[in-house]
């Protein structure tokens, strides 16, 4: 498990007062930079091999400005060219955001899916979901 | 059905040159305005009575910076206190993400869901999608 | 004077119940589509020659979700290489934002400023603010 | 001075392959925090009194993805309700990012301008740029 703290912006609010919806696609993606440098140790956008195929994301309870929050980022599947992340977002000890990406290792110029090498599958591994966390 | 055109900003990119899948949210949520209008013709936030319980997004095709969108927005399900909303991006003809929202008749004072009065049942059956195109 | 009509999004407002000031940039960048046309008519990220030295934003009155905006975009000074452009956003006939911007035409490969063609400054001069709008 | 570590998204990039000139007022305005708590501790949306009444930005050179930025934030100016924050975007020992936004302490219920309460006005001054700085 990978975690990242988040200190929510006043731009992350919406008018109903609370953090925005559609702030957490930025923050998933922000909390996997870690699995990001297993394919690109540097994060070079040039030798981007990875491009996002579905995500689905529930909300559990608000999120409120002036409270950092954690994400946490799990691999919750490995797959010959894809991999799923599971990530969550917790404020005040409670679970307030839970959702799933669908990430396929990608070569943009034959623009088809290859499969994922095993020395990251290795590393993603040892990120792999504990199943009572699930 | 409703339909809009959106006109991609430079903003909306990013480093792999092309739109960049966080926007898809937002302009969802730009798109679901008539829906908004449903249960607050005026759009007042101060009176919103909506809470978004989940999205699952689908990313089958680049969007291309430079070209217009049309964003497709159907009900895809009216439950009790619940309704889905499917929505699609199209770009010179092909559709390039598609995706269901579900969304909660909510009383934020209460902090419960509430039922969807009939009036508005109706207006949403008449945006129903028809069975060929899900 | 190019004009583009904006329909503000619910994720466009802050907590404060009005459309967030950071949102700002991102319309004016949005409005300046018509000047980026001149540069590159097909609106290529991969042949992009502006690149942004400055911009300066007065923020005159709350804008409001549920009511479209219109900005007025305008030249307002063009030098050597660079050129500045004025916006402003109007709602509901009261003008809410006014702001400039400093583009200068810059090769990326070279990484310096290069001149503004002849052919383009004539472009930009049938858009130079009237001495009274200013 | 205030000191902000921020980690760029990649939803901060844009298709020039650098972050984009529209995300700084949000990473300006987070790093403002340590200000809006002088104003309220707690950092209560619904007792904001705080309005933006400008902000103007230069862009020194490009930001990139894959390195930590700091922000430091100073005060440059404090008046009899308006202050002047300036803030700056530094990576890699470079100052890539310069800007100043002026402040107003605000009343939203009677929509003018209050005075900074002298207890507020000594936090800030503990914060003013040193001559040598600016």
């Amino acid at each position: 498990m990978f975690t990242m703290k988040i200190t929510p912006r006043f731009c992350d609010t919406d008018a109903l007062g609370h953090i925005s919806n559609t702030m957490i696609p930025c923050w998933f993606e922000g909390a996997r930079e870690p699995i990001f440098r297993f394919f690109s140790v540097e994060l070079n956008p040039k030798k981007w091999q990875l491009i996002l195929a579905k995500y689905e994301i529930e909300f559990l309870a608000q999120i409120y400005y002036g409270h950092d929050v954690i994400v946490h980022t799990y691999v919750s599947h490995i797959g010959q060219s894809s991999m799923h992340i599971l990530q969550q977002v917790w404020q005040n000890n409670i679970k307030a955001v839970e959702g799933t990406t669908v990430l396929v290792h990608f070569d943009y110029q034959l623009n088809k899916a290859i499969p994922i090498p095993f020395m990251i599958q290795e590393k993603l591994r040892a990120h792999l979901i504990p199943e009572s966390t699930n």
